[in-house]
């Protein structure tokens, strides 16, 4: 047990002992379906085409590579991440699907797939812009490529984290974290960039509106996704604290509602691309 | 033949010479696919349950209506419109659904219903919160309520409406319209209303962004729904100035992209209410 839990507080690593800052796949299925909608909006308005080949980017625990495999059931589904906790409960979930561990920033697909999805996973490459497009260069003609990114740098999640990180005796580690993190960009932008290179461009933006238990919920949302890159760089005792003080800025930021409700906006950019 | 159209300019009443203010189906209809998607986001939203009895209020050209009744194929599905030329079309794009011609703002739903779907339409209505709250009083226990309005009052498509409105020799006639034009509320504002009314409540925003081929067409876009109110005040004259000035100030809101085509973007507000 690690001197977090032994306080009762988050365990943000999963606590599977194999890798410090591995993902934690358990914390990052508490909002399971919340975090699912966007695969399946984006699914959604994927057109029909002959499927053969597959790719799940950032698949995670595979909740988007189970909809994607019940999509096109005669097509091989690959799922590819870097997390081994993450892919452990992918490969128990859907056993028909192969998994890699891969990085999807250095990784290639071959040429000539049907299907490239990316919920939630590209914004975390320094250079999205490229990866869209050398993602697009190995779609077979007429092939698919499926993006979702959350967009909510300018929320006030977002915001508090950056707060807390400049200020505390981890400012110096965590200042370059917070000044690398992607800003995703506006529609027209995506639009200019990739009406060139397909025949089709379908571009929308979704604010989700999550009812929410409390502030601490928007705690443990955020530790099992987006805080990572801060507190993969703190000690325990450190993450405790930062995480304290996270969890008081939000409780400003979400009051809550008559009902007792927080309310989470969760700004989401989506591209279906059609080569 | 009308003035307008011997100017080769936009018939905006549909020429069917039996209302002067009625819906142009046809106007409405050139953008088809895009005013049916969010149709269809919305009713992917509505969770499955025994459904006999659909109304579909505010119904137009029964775009909305062909997809509720291939959604539910066994119910009785009912359209609600006040305009006889879009209830025409209606009947004879689906026709195993009746269609009643009345005012969503006067009409009553028989108690029971079990779907209540009302695309694009409450906000039509001088006070749609209370519409909203009489309709799941409508419902049965367990009901859908499903509503999607168009959230753009703070478009440049709308500011430049506001604007040529105030500045004509028409703006005595029209900056009353301008003023009276519902504002759709933030989804904050929705929750805390209709949360203690209901079993559950989603809510979303998405903000469509459309490839258009041109400032005319969203002039096009309009002149068939948010101008109306506009125009139903002017002359055939008038109208054609009134649409040459809003073209003229959508050109430079609207500016081309690289390819041509210009982009508008499309906040809508979504609520799936479940009694």
């Amino acid at each position: 047990m690690t001197a977090a839990q032994a306080q009762g507080s988050l365990d943000v690593n999963g606590g599977s002992g194999r890798h410090a800052s591995d993902w934690n796949s358990k914390l990052y299925l508490k909002f399971e379906a919340e975090r699912t909608r966007a695969a399946r909006d984006l699914l959604a308005r994927v057109p029909y085409c002959e499927t053969r080949l597959v790719f799940d980017l950032g698949c995670g625990p595979g909740n988007s590579t189970e909809l994607l495999a019940s999509s096109f059931p005669g097509a091989a589904i690959v799922g590819i991440d870097t997390s081994d906790n993450m892919l452990d409960v992918a490969r128990a979930r859907v056993p028909g699907a192969s998994f890699v561990n891969a990085d999807i920033g250095d990784w290639r697909p071959p040429e000539g797939a049907d299907v490239i999805f990316a919920n939630a996973s590209l914004h975390f490459l320094a250079d999205h812009r490229s990866a869209i497009t050398w993602l697009l260069h190995a779609l077979r003609p007429g092939g698919r490529l499926a993006v979702q990114m959350p967009n909510n740098t300018h929320e006030p999640s977002h915001a508090a984290m950056r707060m807390v990180a400049a200020d505390g005796p981890w400012a110096s580690r965590l200042l370059p974290i917070a000044k690398s993190l992607t800003v995703v960009g506006q529609a027209e932008e995506y639009y200019d960039l990739l009406a060139p290179l397909c025949r089709k461009v379908d571009i929308w933006q979704t604010v989700y509106v999550h009812p929410l238990d409390g502030a601490g919920d928007v705690v443990e949302w955020f530790a099992g996704s987006g805080l990572r890159p801060f507190l993969d760089l703190l000690t325990p005792a450190e993450t405790d604290e930062f995480l304290a003080r996270y969890r008081e800025r939000l409780a400003q930021a979400y009051p809550g509602r008559p009902n007792g409700k927080v309310l989470l906006r969760y700004p989401r950019i989506f591209f279906v691309l059609q080569k």
